[in-house]
């Protein structure tokens, strides 16, 4: 068992989609095989899911390497109190999943989540006769297809989303790009203190004046910390202006970053600290089972 | 006729969508109503309608208040080589439309674009049993379920589509957040002089180092030239690095902004001019009919 695995073997964690979702596979990678895990369907239903007391951890993707940044997590997480507490990246492979009986010829309607969707665009424009039909998950859209038994109809999803709900591979790596990899973040109500932790994120409400964010991110270049990721989000109701994520290479105990978030406070309009956490590194191998 | 107009009135102008799209209502509101539309099914389409002689613009939507930038845009005017000449804002309220005989108790299937659908979220959650089906575009959507017939089927589009293409309206105002804008961009194969021009944006690839990005914006923050945006993009094959797209509140021909851009060119792997243009205010009334 691994260190991240160990401190949260007892925990119940909520992952967006049903059984066999990429989510669900990056919580297994993260935490181990032993870990209870927690379906929920919407990220609306994923982001209360601790508030529900439905779980005690909640794994949030953030980023893909092909899509960008996944907005509904930023502007949730910016909605809740939630701390990122660790992060885990896993590579993406995208499968046409028919029901049983069915060939590829059959499809002429795909159903998966968007940003699946979005990721396999090669594939739908190479073949214009199938209408694509956005749904909630990636794993959902498997069991639903499987659930119809109509050979018109597939889903594109893991490999573990075929095994978990007996749906039929048709087609392999539908994807744009292999290069195809999902970061996600495992967020808690309470921020945990991790001595290895080396990264670091939060989100700033600047004024709208010359230079501002230039004075934002001074602190941090002052003293040689690495920016690792700057996102805008439109502040809604507020149209042309931004909430910025940063993500940072320093651990929060730094005397260094001390000082460089004591003198971001006194510029920003608003400042928040979301988490400091262990950064991960591509993970390329299957996740591994727990020796508890 | 306003002085874009004028320029443009001779010029056929491609948008992406079908006739009725919230993009012909933004043209028209920046060219004036006798411009030549030319409707164009997809992004890819769009931008390649210049290359394929079917356009001499392109109108494209580059940002909404609400849901953010339009990513798609931002990655295939990079993979172009197209300029920015002008933009322009325009209100977005959302209609649900279904075909003649439609009542909204009938309605169980929605089709639209997914940004459409993404800002309608308090509609769609109060409305669980409603399936989402993502199009290519708003209007499409209305012609395609007028055509079909079937009172189940509605599409959420802009008034204007329910006119072109016979539409009932059966909700209006289904817009998550009344401050809903989209910003446009019009691309020409070429850069134009525009001596009101006040507005500059550039696309910038940096070196995976720390202070890269400050150091990029300081040749700005020096100067005291406000950064009005700016937008990361994954760099395809290479996972966690990104572009930087940079709005500034400058003009192309100030002496203080050519010495800026000549020190990012210094220090950044890439830069690229996107365009010098007249910044766009938010506009609340209806397109001028044209004086020609």
């Amino acid at each position: 068992m691994n260190p991240v695995s160990a401190l949260f073997a007892a925990s119940r964690v909520a992952f967006q989609g049903a059984r066999g979702a990429f989510s669900e596979e990056a919580a297994m990678t993260l935490l181990g095989r032993d870990v209870t895990l927690v379906p929920r369907q919407t990220f609306e239903t994923l982001f209360s899911s601790i508030d529900e007391e439905a779980s005690d951890l909640i794994l949030a993707p953030i980023e893909n390497s092909l899509v960008g940044s996944i907005h509904r997590s930023y502007d949730l997480l910016l909605a809740s109190s939630l701390h990122i507490t660790a992060e885990v990246i896993i590579p993406i492979h995208h499968n046409l999943i028919g029901c049983p009986g069915a060939t590829f010829d059959d499809v002429t309607i795909v159903h998966s989540h968007p940003v699946a969707l979005a990721q396999c665009e090669c594939f739908f424009a190479a073949h214009p006769h199938i209408e694509r039909i956005a749904s909630d998950d990636t794993a959902g859209s498997v069991a639903q297809v499987v659930q119809r038994n109509d050979p018109t109809r597939a889903a594109i999803a893991s490999t573990r989303a075929a095994e978990v709900h007996g749906g039929r591979i048709l087609r392999e790596r539908l994807e744009d790009c292999a290069e195809n990899y999902t970061r996600f973040v495992l967020l808690a109500p309470s921020p945990r203190r991790d001595e290895r932790a080396d990264k670091l994120s939060l989100v700033v409400k600047l004024q709208h004046q010359p230079g501002a964010l230039y004075q934002a991110l001074l602190p941090f270049a002052e003293r040689t910390i690495n920016l690792l990721k700057i996102e805008t989000r439109p502040v809604r109701g507020s149209p042309w202006r931004y909430h910025f994520y940063l993500d940072l290479q320093a651990s929060a105990s730094d005397p260094e970053i001390v000082a460089a978030l004591a003198e971001l406070h006194s510029r920003a309009d608003d400042v928040r600290l979301l988490g400091c956490y262990r950064s991960a590194q591509i993970l390329t191998k299957e996740p591994q089972p727990s020796t508890r």
